[in-house]
């Protein structure tokens, strides 16, 4: 796409209210823009990231059977009071309709999806099964400062299993993990499985932590892979690792940018979902539950991929793959740039702007973060050449401009 | 996908409390889930449609220049209070926040948009930009009785556009006509272009409608084209066709399956949307406003294409291209032509359950509505062919099982 045609600008400086670095950068950028706490527009260049982390995500959940469904975040009161959660959740939003009737803004979604999953699931060969959806929650969160990493309206992926017993449940965590791993991998992220509490609902949970200064929360670690939340930790910073007996444990600051935990029969129970084995006998249906927030990974990626210029986006959820830069003097030839990158299929976005100087075009292409800049300047037209650079590093190549369609 | 893994069953019986053909054919064959009125969950093969819908509409508005975000649900009260509509708008939800602080929860976008953009426009230089959106709307509806017709939360896609002065205005809206022209022409709706009220924003607005005795509209039209919603028609069914002057006015119920409509300045005086133009003197800006629901137009397309047995969907936005069927004997070559079709390319539901009669699979074929049947039969099988027939079709062909790929 042109960048004399994108609605958004970058911003030389931040939003006067905005703490977290990935919101600076992202509502500089043009990627976001704050509404209020917690809450932000994603604006095209920030729509383009999140759906690159949206289909990753599909890929990962279909690739492990995962069935795609989508979920009202308007939900009757009276489910969430069978779960007792009507009460004892303080981020639950409520409203009232005209007639007067109450209902729950969905923070998650087990009080929809166990009923509905009532209507299919009735015999053993129901089971197992796994439904995912990429839906919008809303958390009634006192705390809103992190940007996009804590959010009172947030995309969410969210997937439930459901199983004839605890050991099927467990087998297919495992299988998650693998999921998960691929996920964040495929982010970018270096995200370590970390051991954390089961809350109310379990003995365990795993969540996915990725290190940074910027995180809420705190685990120790080992490079040997194993981790945990200083919430259950029983050793402490320095220590002998427990698992592999040679290295220290680490403390450090990290985001959970994702979790997974079994539910037992927690809400099975509640709505009575359960199934008949082969003999005609009654169950009750284990349960898992598996999330990830969209925005938080975004959020996540800035916080440990940028310098002081701006975002370094990993090339898989990168708005654009390549950005072509057109200087004073080499118009024409940019315009024959763009039309072969967009020949040889490349996502490409063409700062043709004429009323940008060429030190803005450069610092807009920083902040931007998009892999590969492609710069088209009067040198390297006369030669019929641009010069590619990856973002982030010093050196650069010359390729011809006939050949730049092959880039990637 | 194969059946025999696809969570959802069909069933003989609608919810009892569902009046609505489309949402009765849609629960039935487990596209959707009625959660309450006027709230759906949109079940895998729902969510598959509905993504077809959001594609062809999404190339649509990217044809025409829309660029996409993302803009949230909760909405803070003052944007609503400076344009009046906190207190005018019925339908509008309110909630509060722990601290007690009052939100609406967006049933349309101008209270959000037209302060985001004035981040963004400045100078003539600035326009015209339009901007699109794919995303869930809220509206506290009286009568939600329609099924998909009629949502209390919907999936919408909301397009505005920015303009210097009326007459840009104007010439996009013809723009934005032939867009919205193709994109029923592709959902395979004959959506008929009516003359409608401006309500308080505008002398007029024009409404995509389809005509049905499901609708809850009534237009008076000519098949010349001429089509006037009742409430503003000056003449009446029987009468001489005012344009063409040769056909007869017929009245007839219709769902409007879209609108657009001029909204002038209103939002931009609301908010002080202004630009400078060449010589510095500043402007308000125009807009336009441009909605198409997504799940009503999933409805529509029910209400229109289906027959006795069930579902016909239109090819551009069916679950699936192919419905493959396997009876007893032809196991093996089932699984064949599964393979060969997976192999082509073509996007098939796999009907491999060893646990249903031939009876059940063909009604379910029926119901479900996906557009080509692909038969594999004992008989077909020892010919090493599979029967093809259309959805609501008599005639049927035989193709050779290692061809079938190439079937579309």
């Amino acid at each position: 796409m042109r960048q004399s045609a994108l609605f958004t600008k970058t911003r030389k400086e931040a939003p006067a209210n905005e703490e977290s670095t990935n919101a600076k950068l992202l509502c500089r950028a043009g990627f976001a823009q704050k509404e209020m706490a917690g809450v932000y527009s994603f604006l095209p260049l920030g729509v383009r990231v999140l759906n690159k982390i949206g289909s990753i995500i599909r890929e990962e959940m279909e690739a492990v059977g995962g069935q795609e469904v989508l979920l009202p975040a308007l939900q009757a009161k009276e489910n969430w009071v069978k779960t007792g959660r009507w009460e004892s959740m303080d981020d639950l939003y409520k409203l009232k309709d005209r007639g007067n009737r109450e209902f729950a803004l969905g923070p998650t979604h087990e009080e929809i999806l166990v009923p509905l999953m009532k209507q299919f699931v009735a015999s053993y060969k129901d089971l197992p099964v796994a439904v995912y959806q990429l839906q919008n929650k809303f958390r009634d969160e006192l705390r809103a400062k992190s940007g996009l990493l804590r959010g009172r309206e947030f995309l969410m992926k969210d997937m439930y299993s459901f199983h004839a017993d605890e050991e099927d449940m467990k087998n297919y965590y495992e299988v998650m993990k693998g999921a998960y791993r691929n996920v964040f991998s495929r982010l970018g992220l270096r995200a370590r499985e970390t051991e954390a509490s089961g809350g109310t609902f379990s003995d365990f949970s795993h969540e996915y932590q990725v290190l940074t200064e910027a995180g809420e929360d705190t685990i120790l670690y080992c490079e040997c892979g194993f981790s945990q939340n200083m919430e259950i930790a029983t050793g402490k910073h320095g220590d002998k690792c427990p698992r592999c007996k040679k290295g220290t444990l680490l403390e450090g600051k990290s985001i959970e940018v994702g979790n997974i935990f079994p539910l037992k029969d927690r809400f099975s129970q509640a709505f009575g979902l359960s199934y008949s084995d082969e003999k005609g006998k009654a169950h009750l249906v284990h349960m898992g539950c598996y999330g990830i927030g969209l925005g938080r990974a975004m959020g996540t990626i800035v916080e440990v991929h940028h310098d002081e210029k701006g975002i370094v986006w990993p090339a898989s959820v990168a708005p654009f793959q390549a950005h072509l830069l057109s200087l004073p003097g080499a118009e024409k030839e940019g315009e024959k740039a763009y039309a072969a990158l967009l020949g040889g299929g490349v996502e490409v976005l063409f700062d043709d702007r004429q009323d940008a100087t060429p030190g803005e075009k450069f610092a807009d292409a920083d902040l931007l973060g998009i892999p590969l800049r492609v710069l088209v300047s009067e040198k390297t037209a006369k030669a019929k050449k641009v010069e590619v650079k990856a973002r982030g590093e010093e050196s650069s190549k010359l390729m011809e401009i006939d050949k730049i369609g092959t880039l990637l």
